[in-house]
């Protein structure tokens, strides 16, 4: 019987006949000879179809099949270094499933507006095809590296009844009999409930923020990787960020070399990502932009786009400001003790100008000080009274930090946009396909 | 240097000092000696504190740290056969970070809502610790299984624009100018898109059901994982379930064995869970009711709850359903080309009268009567354009299914009831903590 295959394992059949199943991505045909560009979601393969070789019924449907006409061929797997991904298919039988012809999506220029309107079928180009298998990569990465070091993933739930950060940024739900929900911004005040039962654990899923910004960084549906560490300082988030990313990388690496090519990425940007990261103080990162442009970043504002784009711009890996002041920060975040007006706290700005992957801090574990900041930060009380209950029985030190999951797929593919780092991006004005 | 370490990796530290860092599980003192039953999250350790090797000050904070009190505690790691867990801690130094009187949860027996409404703190009882340990375990092992064979994994959005099966059981959210948007039911229309664009392909995230069910196995917000195969039949479908259920059970039985302990499960059921399931048509699993229970089932009819008790009580392992009668299934199911009154569909019902963990079909590949189906069930057909489109565009013969995380973890577990196997359930009346 002769075994059905897939693209990305033809290295296994040299020499032997298959049978691969997919989708015509480009054609060309000269005199007897059709070269079919398969796809069949695994990869992409040059076919040649010799009349010689198929029945006239086969040559002539090949002939008529456009762009996404569905087919299955059979035949020699033949290694062809010229090609691109190194094999090449001598067809010998087939059949056309369904012929298509007008395939909205051709190689010509499209606008955006029409490509996202179109991104049921603009996923099967290739940029696209490319940056879905690293987003994968990434994404299997991110839970490999904490399986192994022995946390626990625990999903934070999707609806909650009050804000983490604030109320002006929440979608609300019609819940039960009138009542509202509000759609998660953060897991984080939950995974520290699991890390007090569990240790070490993470927490992956979507993430909601009602942002009425247009920017080329913000979705207002975002998947979050959320990891949350008993006993931790900040010292051992930022160690533990340091050593995520530098294992994604490395993943991507390894393991998405032709999506990376199609993306024609520049790998030495990627190849410098090893530790240590810089670690600058909010203080020093001021200093850093009073001399690259003076008078732009006024000292205890939080850094604007144009102060990231120059800090993140600055170094050739990410770089990680941490103790910025207070007042910037969440109400959650534990002060420095050498320092009680800075936070304990710290962003991390990818390179190339993308800004803030990561955002994460050693949380306040005293409650009468936690209590205080609700009130100061005129907080409901009651919504909190269970987040209260941790520093009430068996308070530790801890910490954790939050990613988001398409701005570091963005930057790993160096994508201008962060809606191409998400399968069906939900923005301001689109929620449709 | 001492080394900090977890219960989880004492093995690796016998005959050595080392430091835990955790909480009081439960303590009993004799004389000049307490017995600290320690958590850390990764497991429970009895650590012994004799007064003539502690200092007087330890000696007297461990006699009145209580229950889920934190602390730091450096021992020698002795192997205790004896002992749960089998080491033995005999503590040299340490020191209570919080002593704490008064958890709410005790040993005692509480109702489920007093658990529900402290759930923050009874994932720190030993119950839901193994549970949540035993989750995580089966997410794992589904990515794993999934990465393995070549799967990628793309997310479905969460807000959609329509209504997968029907719009009534759909919670609606505010999103902008006054726009409507709504949570996703299911991930699958999506699933398809990008399995035409990827071949193998997955999704696993959290969905939402409005249903205004109180029973023991409905949460309104749940994780479901929805595989979708581009050129699978119901042959290949159901082939994958099983494949998957053996696999997950199998690392749940090798990497969880502490945890189902604590649950004190039986063990001989899940090592019965191999390969190959029962297949029984809905017209065979007809008759088996009509023999057990004569007249409960109406021939035509979905199956109850009552029915699915008695069909998954017939069998030691997980029993597939096919070909029900195209009436009481979803319209973008395939129909029997060998008898077109039924659909090309499967439900997996776990054993122990669990009830149905997976649905899954072959998809309706024909645009025509896709098309017509979508009038007949009167559904919005601007909303299902894009949907459409896939048949348009290179449509091939495709399927996958839907498991749902939390009641395959309820039946791994043998938990009573689905919320236990949810960090954070969210029911009709509970979205709080």
């Amino acid at each position: 019987m002769i075994p059905i295959t897939t693209i990305e394992r033809l290295a296994n059949h040299v020499g032997e006949t298959v049978t691969l199943r997919g989708w015509v991505h480009n054609k060309s045909s000269k005199g007897k000879l059709h070269f079919v560009q398969l796809r069949d979601g695994s990869g992409y393969v040059q076919c040649v179809v010799f009349k010689g070789d198929v029945s006239e019924e086969l040559f002539e449907a090949i002939g008529h099949a456009g762009q996404e006409s569905s087919l299955v061929l059979t035949g020699l797997v033949k290694a062809e270094p010229r090609a691109p991904g190194g094999f090449e298919i001598g067809v010998k039988a087939g059949d056309v499933l369904q012929k298509v012809e007008g395939f909205p999506i051709t190689p010509k220029e499209h606008g955006p507006d029409f490509l996202l309107s179109h991104r049921h079928l603009w996923l099967r180009s290739k940029r696209p095809w490319a940056v879905m298998r690293i987003r994968d990569c990434v994404i299997s990465a991110i839970r490999r590296f904490y399986d192994e070091q022995g946390f626990v993933c625990v999903d934070s739930p999707i609806f909650t009844p009050a804000a983490c950060e604030g109320t002006s940024t929440l979608f609300e739900v019609n819940y039960f009999d009138d009542e509202k929900a509000y759609l998660t911004q953060s897991g984080q005040l939950y995974a520290e409930a699991t890390a007090m039962a569990l240790g070490k654990v993470y927490c992956f899923g979507p993430t909601f923020r009602a942002e009425k910004s247009k920017t080329r960084r913000h979705l207002t549906e975002f998947w979050m990787l959320e990891p949350e560490i008993a006993y931790a300082t900040l010292d051992d988030v930022m160690q533990n960020a340091e050593e995520l990313l530098c294992y994604v990388v490395k993943s991507v690496l390894e393991r998405r070399q032709t999506e990376l090519e199609v993306l024609e990425r520049d790998l030495t940007k990627l190849h410098s990502i090893t530790a240590p990261f810089p670690r600058l103080s909010y203080d020093d990162a001021h200093a850093l932009l009073e001399k690259a442009a003076p008078g732009q970043h006024k000292y205890g504002d939080d850094f604007g786009a144009p102060d990231e784009t120059i800090l993140s711009n600055a170094y050739d890996r990410p770089v990680m400001v941490h103790r910025y002041p207070k007042e910037v920060k969440a109400f959650y975040m534990k002060r420095d003790a050498a320092d009680p007006t800075k936070a304990l706290c710290v962003d991390v700005l990818a390179p190339e100008g993308i800004g803030e992957i990561i955002g994460g801090s050693q949380r306040e574990d005293d409650l009468e000080l936690l209590l205080g900041r609700i009130k100061e930060h005129q907080l409901p009380e009651e919504a909190f009274a269970w987040y209260l209950d941790l520093r009430r029985y068996g308070s530790v030190p801890h910490g954790g930090f939050g990613l988001g999951l398409e701005r570091t797929v963005a930057w790993i593919c160096g994508l201008e946009h962060v809606r191409e780092a998400s399968p069906f991006p939900r923005m301001m004005y689109r929620i449709y396909p």
